[in-house]
């Protein structure tokens, strides 16, 4: 790259708060909307007065978003371009946005801290919890909006081909570690109609997951509750697994803590057992566009969510997978749903 | 440009904000410095060590700033790119990025406030005041530094060859409206032994430049002080002028604004007077850089200065010049300092 470019790209990262939040408003007020509708463009009149808005807030916006190349500029006509199209109508990148908008943009503010202190400084921009998890049920309808948007997007597509690995195995019996809302539970009990599942979880999660397994009939008898603090270091897993599931919760600790996990799995594990663990790694993404949203996440765990986890890449995990001396024996990964990798997991023979 | 590149793009502006807060930690850290002095770059494990973080905070800033260009990753050594090199030691950017996390990042929050309610809703993040103009003098010291910083970088070169220009007019008296400092009026009396000037502006402005100027002798009884307030409509510049100076003046206001103050001035004004206009346009500059740092300007007089002004097109300023009646005789584009116009205005012959 010229030096001159390379000076360039240095000016929009110094102002990028200044292009996110032109963006933002951008959105909010429906003038992407109202240019993704006319694909001939619109003047700055044009735009005000079908905005309601003054003449100086539609300029100052277009101008900016000019620059950034978000929108083009033709005989005093803006209209999208490429990059501005996107921003408009794909959904990851509406819900990454939506995200860095409610939940991150203020937190962010104290990265510098968080890192510093090893704490999620930014959290308490949006509540005075210890961490994000605590909060989640309680989090402004706005900011919960975004934040399930920005969760569900990057796994509900994930457990159509997820069943097909796993029932290739036959198991009697899942355990469920981070079991979560039940979604897993639910998901494989209807699979499959002889496995049972136990879901390992806090006592907070538990309570969401049972209140939707108790409503279904036809599984809840299958699905029993467990409520463990993985974390604590007394805490045990039982006996009795074929196989252990793991669904974007490794994600949530600190290597140390990965490596504790999987050795309170391993203790009581029977020789076949498998550990699934199904992940996003940042190296395995085929799309830039998808490997930038998932590092940008890591900060979001540092800054805001609990200060010490991140989005892994595999080879960092395999790597904590081999020091808790445990053996990675296939790697799955998902090709409907872009995002996802299946790490198969035993003891060494 | 591709689709795939378009929507990564997108990504980046999605999560600006993530990108910049990790730039600005890793300068404040000394992260950058560190690798600027290591041109064959760190691991992740020497940087933690040698400013005494956690290898994980260091993961996550490299990481991020890997993924957005600014460093390179070669054999597990984390290097400076082109672009994290101008983040680092070029000045320009330096300051844009000091100004935007100083005193625009938390107040741009509000900017679709600010727009909807045409005032600087973002600047309360900062301080009580109704525009940042009442609060410059007492914002706290990092606040204070960045702001002068920012303001002084795109004016301190500017006054060399604006004085020889303005000085080939041979005026005998010049207003200085909008004397600001005093800094103009110490410039022009010291380059020229019998020139007079007037300073005219608010009170709290006044101070300031009478201050600087009773300290020095060979000057002071040269220049006089006229309080006033140019967007009081009963306000008068009076007649006397031989030339009227006005020096990143003008775009501190609205158009209709601007309006008013060139009839204030055109009112009285001697048949032979010229008036000098000096400001940085955005469509006068010869690098995308510099033309990228006024527009995002414009953004922070939005949600934070005062609600209503901007940078101008030279277009646009020439434009509302001829709606007051008065004729723009010839542009001077400075070309020491890179991004500064003088406009000279003449009434209609």
């Amino acid at each position: 790259m010229k030096a001159l470019d390379s000076l360039y790209e240095a000016q929009k990262i110094a102002f990028s708060p200044f292009v996110f939040q032109t963006v933002y408003t951008m959105l909010e007020l429906g003038i992407m909307d109202e240019l993704y509708e006319e694909r001939d463009g619109l003047t700055v009149t044009e735009i005000a007065s079908r905005k309601n808005m003054t003449e100086y807030g539609v300029r100052v916006l277009v101008e900016m978003a000019k620059c950034a190349d978000i929108l083009e500029l033709n005989d005093d006509k803006y209209s999208l371009s490429k990059i501005g199209y996107f921003l408009t109508r794909d959904e990851m990148t509406k819900v990454n946005l939506m995200f860095t908008q409610d939940i991150c943009y203020k937190g962010l503010f104290h990265l510098k801290d968080a890192i510093v202190h090893g704490k999620p400084e930014g959290l308490k921009e949006i509540g005075p919890w210890e961490t994000i998890y605590q909060g989640l049920s309680i989090l402004p309808e706005q900011l919960r909006k975004s934040w399930f948007e920005f969760d569900h997007h990057y796994s509900d597509n994930s457990f159509g081909e997820a069943l097909k690995i796993i029932f290739q195995h036959n198991p009697k019996h899942i355990y469920d570690i981070g079991g979560n809302t039940g979604k897993w539970a639910i998901a494989s009990t209807k699979h499959d109609p002889s496995v049972r599942v136990s879901i390992f979880d806090l006592g907070v999660q538990l309570k969401v997951a049972k209140a939707n397994i108790d409503a279904i009939a036809e599984i809840k008898d299958r699905v029993d509750f467990n409520e463990r603090d993985m974390l604590n270091p007394a805490s045990e897993i039982p006996a009795g697994a074929d196989v252990y599931w793991m669904s974007q919760f490794l994600d949530c600790f600190s290597e140390g803590e990965i490596e504790a996990i999987l050795l309170k799995i391993k203790k009581n594990m029977k020789p076949d057992a498998t550990i699934f663990i199904m992940e996003t790694f940042i190296d395995d993404q085929r799309f830039k566009a998808a490997e930038y949203s998932l590092v940008a996440t890591s900060l979001y765990f540092t800054a805001i969510a609990n200060g010490n986890s991140k989005m892994y890449s595999s080879s960092a995990l395999k790597y904590i997978i081999e020091k808790a001396g445990l053996e990675t024996v296939k790697e799955h990964r998902l090709h409907e749903d872009r995002f996802h990798t299946i790490l198969e997991v035993k003891l060494p023979k």
